[in-house]
């Protein structure tokens, strides 16, 4: 339980050197019950050994799924999907000897009992398979580790890998020295050993059912320099500021962002305008836990708590302000009484509903 | 994870008073393995809802039932016998209708999966079964909360129950004022509800077999006070020394104990003998972990490292020293070694190996 | 030891509303050693009552004052300045009987045997004292608490005041529902009871010597919406931008900045030349510790571990990078070469030397 | 803070290993306040070097002392004693120039500034000085580290030494392979070096003074195998029983003992008065903290929590019932009463007051 930085230092990363294998898994827990139990990955004693499963996203039929584990009897200790999944694949019974189409008949047959949406991990023994689901909900991409050699841009044509690596976003790989590969696509089951990435099966989707990327991945989840469907985050981001542009064109002083999701949106909104782009918020980075609320104070503060106000960067001008999305909706009516009360002469407010153009 | 003082602090005990039903488990992890995934109570959905089990004992047929389970599909999570136990209880289809009866039907399978050893609290809405495998391995005992305005004496006549409490041992009752009821018997199944203990079924043994309460509860697990089988420990212990002074009496100067478990047989021994008792070693409270062995120092002191020597107790004289068991019979020779190299003229010692007499 | 959000939590916090005096401190330890001993406020018992001190700022005289201290038969338990401080506080004999006026010469005294560097808060019983060097040095400003019901901008008029706040800078205050007030002026030793805030006494600097304020406070250390000496950080890093570009005009295709304190000046030098401002790194946020650094690949990652790089961005341009300042000129250089690697035509970079204008 | 096998484990061990000199400090709080500020040993940097100072006692002028110290100018930082100590070596001005000589000094101008009560070890650079104030208050005593080839019995007559050890109580020695030295003496100030134990001086008490070693020492600080004046503690403990049986002797059946420290003084009771010597009470082990007390129930149980009963022992029996003392007098009678209700016929108590005899 914690932050990374906190979890993994010195020690604990010493102990994990033995090996030329692993997955690890971090969350933002988007139901509140962040439990040491739903802390993945989940590793389970099968009848063909231990598999740990890490898994991006939320079954759309977990609670008949559930049910139907437990009519078989198997007891489920915790509220995640992902022991769903785990206890899925121990479940299923083994439909060949062979241990390698085993597990991919496994999969399958995951696939087949719930449609969406998941990218999985899953390990056993010396193999790591690689899942998306076959609407393609949660991103999950390849990448290569160049020899440290090659690095420093000596020798980029040697071809040699050093390892493979997967991540939900592209971003993290040139942390770490890696470089994008490819995307797993959507219903594809890729089996990576130590050297070798190999495509076991691509499961189609119902036909006629289109692929079901999540919006919310360029809206304000995923980095800006990462790369999906073969386009970087931040340009798509920028592009819907552009058609905003020409869509619903302002007459003002100046274009601003909400930081830092709908900052390229703002960018290409003012750009494509002609208006001057102009910081007016500044965000506050240690406001974190909403637990420290303890009287009526810090509950009228409100939006106060998470922006400090540039004012004289627009003290007496016309405003237009982009938000990256409109979710619960308490957010841009405070930012915009904020502003005016600041000194703002007049405020108009966007909301990128980022669509893929 | 830690000392029950540790983890059960003020605060985390008011969490706990919302409540007039519960299960605890306290474990001296015998097998080396102290992991917070074992710790009990395991606690998993099923059909029927949430149970909560605590265990305590070792499976004989673990393997066998591993292999069972994990054939029918069951991803095991732990390495815990106490695990299967829970999905054993989870697995076992529904028989009947009605609830009770459902419960009751999962426990005899299980019964019938696993003879022994295993002493269960089955936690499960309002209901708290407590189990005794029918081999009857492990303790359980029931004891009666007594009103407060009882507790001094006053109205003892006073019948009036306040709750039921369970536990391996009856000299847990004393210390939260209440008093020994009885003890669950081998293969009794008992269903206990706010103000009702109530026997549901009492499994037999395969005809002709014996039952087997682990002996060592008598030798050195349990505390003196606690009653088993309807007799003191200490009282049994007494018992083997005085008949270890019948079969086996030794010319000598006095009797002494290796503290603590051995002393009331040396009490017996020695009041049998004729001989006085008297103290010749005192523990060493403060050593605890082995893992401070970092040096031949430390590992050369062995014995001196647990027990301090009272020399001026026994120099020049004959001395009898009672222990209470031999397990892997490391312990006594250095004892006797440095009793001769602190001034005892003559060392016998004896290994009380107790026995239900 | 740690960060706000995990020390101060809801039941610590319980702890603190006994009071309606109290001051706090947090730190990024620049000197590497963060020990849970130098953590502020040093308490310290006197002849006078207890003392609890908060300090901002590095002594230029430590070495001879701890020796001065230390002649004088004071033992020092820490390395640290603040502790210097406190202890001269208590050491300062007392010069006069009335109590207030005795923490002012004491305060004085301080002043005299250090000039600088240092910002103070000071509690004495229901007395804080905010204090300032003679060469004002760190920042250090008063806010006013806003009562509640006028905080939504209704009846802003109101002139009552709930209490007073003293912080390193202004931002924190509309965090909290405060407003600015003013600056403790260099030199000037603030007395702040409940409801008042008074001046006791301006300690002048020696003649002819100039105010020292921290040019870094402008350049990177002070959030960009606070304000030092009457103007907005902002403004002033906007500023620098703008006679940049009147200084170093260049022929690019763009402007970028080294995210984040060096955007308002790339801002002000894209706006001042015409070009367009655009994003071509974005920071990655998860780079804290430097200890996960076990293998050479990993160092060899360097500014690479720190930045994600938006190349769509920059593809064929020639860009200029502005950065807010050089301290060690490790960060610029594989910055460019990292943008050249990918893609960029030709880069310019300037490091914005931030001077008071 | 904490025990020190949770402290001290193989990591933080491993981290002493790189020196030959040390002290350390363990103390079971009187005062109820056990903070981390007060762990010893407390180090302070002086005008000559740093020291490190572990104190056992309590100083009768304490208060005087604060008041002096701060009168001189010296801030407190702890309400602890040690601090006092510490700081007053570190204030007491040089008297000559050898450094050696110096501390001395300041040690001996430390006891004339507080008589009593204190051991002391004193850390500088490689030296440590052993200290027990004139009055010979706590104990302090030294032993004599036995090379590791030595300790099996073979070559006892080596005189080598492999280094020194200093403690409160003689017990510790047995325990890591020393052996018992000698004493400290009242108010001898002892230097120890790698290899060498030298005397520097023996400060003596006011004449007509009488020494006062702490009585409780002998009551139930000390474990029963630590040798104080030459005598074990546990002959001192079983001559008490011996004389009180002299001095009062009772008509009865059996003579117990209030575990633990008691039992040495139970047992010269019986065996003087002749009667058999039984157990009547077992210790509850897991009894710690107080602050388990949520409720009516448990604040009734009172001394059923600490012990449990051995009624097959001593139902229908006279019990004479021995403990060590009597500090608040409010754990004897609850026993008594307990004693009854469990079945004893008659109980007769006796509080040992140790003399020294």
């Amino acid at each position: 339980m914690g932050l990374i930085n906190h979890v993994f230092n010195a020690d604990s990363l010493k102990k994990l050197y033995v090996s030329n294998l692993g997955i690890g898994h971090t969350r933002y827990s988007t139901s509140g019950i962040s439990e040491l139990q739903n802390c993945q990955p989940f590793v389970v004693e099968t009848l063909h050994g231990k598999i740990a499963v890490a898994h991006n996203g939320e079954l759309t039929n977990a609670v008949r799924l559930r049910r139907k584990l437990m009519r078989h009897g198997v007891g489920l200790s915790t509220s995640s999907d992902s022991e769903l999944i785990t206890q899925l694949l121990a479940f299923t019974p083994p439909l060949e000897n062979d241990d390698t189409a085993d597990w991919v008949a496994r999969i399958k047959n995951l696939m087949n009992e719930t449609p969406t949406s998941y990218s999985l991990l899953i390990m056993h023994k010396d193999i790591i398979y690689a899942v998306r689901d076959p609407y393609g909900n949660r991103p999950l991409c390849i990448g290569r580790l160049i020899p440290v050699g090659d690095m420093n841009g000596k020798g980029k044509d040697n071809s040699e890998t050093e390892g493979w690596v997967v991540s939900s976003e592209s971003c993290s790989f040139l942390s770490i020295g890696a470089e994008y590969y490819r995307e797993v696509l959507p219903g594809e089951i890729v089996k990576i050993s130590r050297y070798d990435v190999q495509t076991l099966d691509v499961v189609p989707r119902p036909e006629g059912d289109p692929s079901a990327f999540c919006i919310f991945e360029y809206v304000y989840f995923a980095r800006p320099d990462s790369i999906f469907e073969g386009q970087m985050v931040y340009s798509v981001r920028r592009r819907c500021g552009q058609q905003l542009a020409i869509e619903a064109p302002v007459e003002a002083d100046l274009v601003s962002t909400v930081p830092e999701s709908a900052t390229p949106a703002a960018l290409g909104y003012a750009q494509k305008c002609g208006l001057p782009y102009v910081e007016v918020l500044c965000k506050n980075r240690y406001v974190g836990r909403t637990f420290i609320q303890p009287n009526m104070r810090l509950r009228q503060l409100g939006v106060a708590k998470k922006f400090g106000v540039l004012s004289d960067n627009f003290k007496g001008k016309r405003v237009v302000i982009i938000d990256d999305s409109i979710v619960r909706g308490n957010t841009i009516s405070p930012i915009i009484k904020l502003l005016r009360e600041s000194g703002a002469k007049e405020v108009s407010s966007f909301l990128v509903c980022t669509v893929q153009i």
